[in-house]
């Protein structure tokens, strides 16, 4: 089956071209020059041609962070790895990294198996996995090598949530050591969660349990000061690190200054903390508890920070964290008490749009977008260039896009498995029109037509900004 | 004619491929998958296959800095249009960016049909031009204008050299607020030349006239100063910044700083800051008189620096700076007074194979190489995608280098004209084998197969940077 | 004579303690402890015994920069020595060190005999000169020395005011060398006027002439332009450097930064810059005309930054830049065209108690308040401890100052010779109750009893601060 | 009892004068110039003239960092508060403030009790409390107010070793929260010592067990680190916070930024750190064992930039935290494994002479050798102006102190109760000659003449520099 793009504008990191793109099963095989005539030529034998006049071509986004079907107390996110990852290519994203996590007494590979029984044949767009290591210990460290050569090489730590996840300075001093000697790449959840928790206890005992007090007893400078910690430890023991959802200036700060240091160290953040703040976590009637992640939503002022350093980038990648629970039965666990609320947001579906909404406002260019939307992710997590590239020999997964039409956002139009939208009413421009993942269509004229069998594993090389 | 170029590994910025090129005419028409089979298809066809086994097949170098013919005193750099660029293409440089000078008391206009007169059917391969304001007034801020709408788009001035070149604070304020107007890019030798004309005084005063003296009397610190004066001035205007030939780690720092809040500067580095040091500066027996350029080789611990400035971005090019004068004759004219010695170094046939030296030794990555040779200066100077990339619809500027092959640099084997090279006996490693511009083949089989009229003239787009 | 000052609380840098002093003749002759019981047999003895129950005994104030009757086009300022002088008493300053004027073509040595003409026995209180030098040459540089025998060692430079007294780069550096061979200390006038005039020129052009324009056409990054370049050519020579009037944020990091690396570098701010803002000099009816000054007020979130500055050091002093015009005659020169308008504030009188309500505010603690407005100039400009203390030995230069009493600011009360006052109407709280200069009390019950002869010209030491 | 002192230079923070103290029982009752003839009256009646003529007249030296007679382990530092008081006195210092030592599970006022009965009627000189908090709980917290009643705080917590002084993170924001609602100050061990004790734990396993590894295990930016963490602990909460024996150049750019900032953070350094270095730790022989303490001594480099902190003020105070150990039997508990070495360095003899050698060359003034020693603890742990002070009304603890003898420092001839001396051979410039401690001299002509149950504790205000 061969499939032609033609007459769109092509976008990479570095720029756009008019180009034609050649799809022949499930890689592209040549990309030409529009003017070239080629595309006429491969049209006149291809299966189906796509005309993407006045539409974008994009690699297809790839989701870095996302926590489908997490088991979390005794209930889960609510997106299985079918209905996430198709609301994924709704959006435009066509790879998700999702995160298998370790409970604590068990071993990585076992972990690793269980997610893939999870996943495997359950996938609308392809997958990889990151490693949550809940447990460190000779056994888990030796395991990581495991893990590499099975194509997961970024391991997640936190430092916050004692009891759960969270790892002492040792073990992640451990972790990293093991990191440095195998080329894994570290990935921090960087709030100090051992202050953190006082200043929760602290609040609940006089009363204030309403969902804004998640917000205010996690204070910007404890991200900032985990974070500066997580750049020390790896500083020390030579580890590549990988913060997850940045969502603090003064965090950036610590970051922007390791980075020009050249030291390994790089950023992600998310579209909450770019579009939504901690105005929404004060929302009435319990309503703030669908903004109830961690890090939590910060001030405005924090937002412009975020996208300068988009620009800058010290911020490396977009992703969403993608975490959905339901407002009814489980974010209202935390009724009187904001601790019990389960922390996420769901988003893996409006990535793509969102960020397009800042190219629109011209805080990223065109290329920009691209960049911290596929490209980077696909460099930094092995992908590249399999994926994050319209570039012969690159996956067929593709983006035609369409920059001028309106959607709002809702609940009622979107196609994730929550009962809420943390954007509902919300007003954008541009959309995607056609999908393909692997050389096949899955989204188009308005319709899914994949598959929840179509998605494989990715094995993943290791981290490719490493010199 | 149709060119293919099979089996070897394209390099990109942003990472390699095992792809084949299709070259048609002057432009790259098509980059197939080497697993596609396409190739053979196209070769079946074509006028030439390149086998590129074992090699890097790379988009043409473009060096954006260099002074062919250059008026000095009663003088000129020795390399011409003709040789320079005929020394660019061996070194696999297939572009080459000149600064149009203007005298003071004449136009920008009459300048740059002057150097049209000069380059035109002169060069190997292909140039474009910025222009050096000497003068400015209310004719020649209009006349940038018409630069911009003639493809000349970035306008160099002087911090340095009062009498020559040096522009006031006030004349740069006026010609950045119409660089901010026209979307013009300011290029800035940014050392305080007003403190140092003191130092140079003194120093020839007190009888220190050797060579070394005109890199001590040039103090890092007042290349810093200017460069950061220079930022302040770009800030209060709001115009683009491109601070040429950064030498010193303190000026690196400032153009860090500007860089992390998120303002449109840019710098670029040379290969002699990167290669050589002060200590050369302090050869005997007038040898020193080789490395005098402005500003001047640093001690040698700036090398680091610099080096780490191209891993983190806050140095985005590397240029020449190519500004050859003969030791015999014209370099003497400044035995025993370092001030009258012609600055420059001759340099723009050995950019890329110094560069790769760089990949070796681990300080960039090979992506990096083609970054910030080729790719950037493109994107920088408005001529990607047309230059820059191996892409359909580039033109066909390539570069297949070997990286293996050894040879050692003099000035018994170099092609530039000039009695003297500047890395005489280094050893390194990588070559170019076959070099094309606009799809002629203009170096092969260590033989120069093109001509001196075969390079045409660049209008440039805008710098792709800014948002 | 002798005079004891008993039951009050004395305050210094370092402390506050209940002691008393003994004053014989010109000087304090011993301090002891209020338990000691030493004053009883003091005052049995003295001539004149002065309770400061309920007060704060200080250090007479010291004004390190004041224009008394300062040449300005056909004008002057309008406090001459003598009512300058008592209107200092008045607000408890019994030093003022106030600035020659070189005018171009003269000689420092003239310039200084004619301000020692305008002074000598026209003082009600003690003072000494700086320098401005405004003509750098082999033979001024040479008078710096004779200057510095003759107790006049800090010489003012401008990077503003081209044509009058704008010394260029070269010209600050060589006076710089001079400084640092000598152990005079440079004060800088840091604004880049050059690009100001730039400005300033333009906004004319335009038609945008009122005061307010003085403010925005001299913005705070090239006041902390021009202050970074004075450090770095202070760092190139080693000279010690004086900020005068820093007045912006950003200028204020450059200092910081500077101090932090242990340069000497040293800054004052002036009251006008943390009590008054860019507001005022958009008042209407040409009324901000009284608050144009260079540099200019600036927005009124800087004052926080200054407050900041003078609690961590890095602003260790409060002048007052004392220059005063009348508002008839003199600011309505610049009706129409705001680069007319004679820049100067008057303030010699409020300092002191403008600094308290600092204190009343928490921004500054009492200690504090005594160091940047008496011993810190002291010490700065070689003055200390014959200034500056209440300790034996010391000149008995005491303010006795009542931190309850009210009063309102106003022209109505104030005693300098000026038409208006920047403060009108401002309520503060705390005024001096007794000053003492050199042991003869000049105020004292709401009255003068002093002389305009009293005051003797000091001949100062170098700056005390350099290691 | 009096005593009059004169003919010397005496040096407080802000200068130097020419002035005589008459001293009545355990005050000082009065200074006077040397010029008023007061002095001839007061010796006429004096008990006793000592002549300071060509030496300086000092405020005692205040130690606010000592360790005597200390448990560790089965043992305890060897200087009991008799021997090391009497050693403090030998080198000048008339104060020191050492740590009452909480054991988990015991209460803060039960071990202050403890300490009272170890040091009362024990002492040759004056002497405070820091309370360590070991056992942070809703007791303990209380218990901090009663310490501050009597005079106890500052309370020093530990972020190294667990499981012995270690306090969360969530115990020192409780202990900071209760230090800001107080007016206490934190004082703080700053080392990550759970990654350290990982980094022992791998050397020790590894077989590196010589004392060098000591310092290897233990590297800068783990203290930097810590610092950082404890600055924006302090931040959240609003605390004061006092570093403890700072040695890192990292860790002083945590405290230099947040000083700049205007936070309340300030630290110390101790003379190991400016006189010592990591080559000290890596003599053989076991010698290495002799200079262990935590933090490490630090490579060389580190010493420039700590005595840059005492010029910057960055670092505000120089303490010994002698905690001596013999090597014999104490120190040789640690062959074969460099972490059973108990860890401490005597110096409280040695403080005010070594910082007189940083006089000697260059590094501080004769001022800030006083401020950093005496007068800067007093105002910081509240003791000001009763100690740190020549001044009416002050203790009468006054150090005269010869600049120009010479002396070798050595085990010989030190009186401090330790076997080796981490001094040995050194010669030094300079030599108290007499101290009085509350007007008696406890040393004179090479001898002691105090007694050990002289000194008296001291109760002491809140910090002096919060405003």
């Amino acid at each position: 089956m061969t499939i032609v793009i033609r007459n769109g504008t092509v976008v990479s990191p570095l720029g756009t071209s008019a180009s034609d793109v050649l799809v022949d099963g499930e890689r592209i095989v040549a990309v030409a020059s529009a003017s070239s005539g080629l595309a006429d030529q491969w049209a006149a034998s291809a299966d189906r041609v796509i005309d993407a006049a006045g539409k974008y071509v994009l690699p297809g986004g790839i989701d870095a962070h996302t926590h489908m079907e997490m088991p979390f107390g005794g209930t889960s996110s609510v997106d299985t790895f079918s209905t996430g990852t198709t609301a994924a290519a709704w959006g435009g994203t066509t790879t998700i990294i999702d995160f298998a996590v370790q409970a604590k007494g068990t071993s990585l590979l076992s972990t690793l198996e269980k997610w893939h029984q999870k996943a495997d044949g359950n996938c609308a767009v392809d997958y990889g996995f990151h490693m949550i290591v809940s447990d460190v210990n000779d056994g888990t460290l030796k395991e990581m090598e495991t893990c590499i050569d099975a194509g997961v090489n970024s391991f997640k730590m936190f430092m916050a949530y004692p009891g759960v996840f969270y790892a002492t300075d040792g073990e992640i001093l451990r972790a990293m050591q093991k990191a440095k000697e195998t080329g894994g790449t570290i990935m921090m959840h960087a709030e100090n969660g051992i202050a953190i928790d006082q200043l929760v206890a602290q609040a609940l005992a006089e009363g204030r349990t309403d969902p804004v007090y998640h917000g205010i007893t996690r204070p910007p400078e404890l991200e900032a000061e985990a974070t500066y910690r997580a750049i020390t430890l790896a500083k020390v023991t030579g580890a590549p690190l990988y913060i997850v959802h940045l969502s603090a200036a003064q965090a950036l700060t610590a970051v922007a200054n390791a980075r020009n240091r050249g030291q390994n160290v790089f950023a992600e953040t998310c579209p909450q903390y770019l579009f939504l703040s901690l105005d929404d976590l004060g929302r009435d009637d319990f309503e703030g508890s669908k903004f109830v992640c961690s890090p939590p939503l910060r001030p405005r002022e924090h937002q412009a920070e975020l996208w300068r350093g988009l620009r800058t980038n010290d911020l490396s990648v977009v992703s969403t964290d993608h975490c959905p629970f339901c407002f009814k039965d489980q974010k209202e666990l935390g009724r009187g008490d904001f601790s019990k609320i389960p922390n996420g947001i769901p988003g893996v579906e409006h990535r793509m749009d969102l960020l397009h909404q800042g190219v629109l406002a011209g805080e990223i260019s065109l290329s920009r977008w691209v960049e911290i939307s596929s490209t980077t992710p696909a460099r930094m997590f092995g992908l590249y260039p399999r994926k994050g590239a319209i570039a012969a020999g690159s996956d067929a997964d593709i983006v035609v896009y369409d920059p001028a039409v309106k959607q709002t956002l809702s609940v009622e139009t979107h196609h994730m498995n929550v009962d809420y939208s943390a954007y509902e009413g919300l007003e954008i421009t541009g959309r995607v029109s056609t999908v393909l993942s692997r050389g096949s269509v899955v989204i188009d004229d308005g319709a899914f037509h994949g598959s929840t069998s179509h998605g494989v594993f990715l094995e993943r090389e290791l981290n490719q900004y490493l010199v």
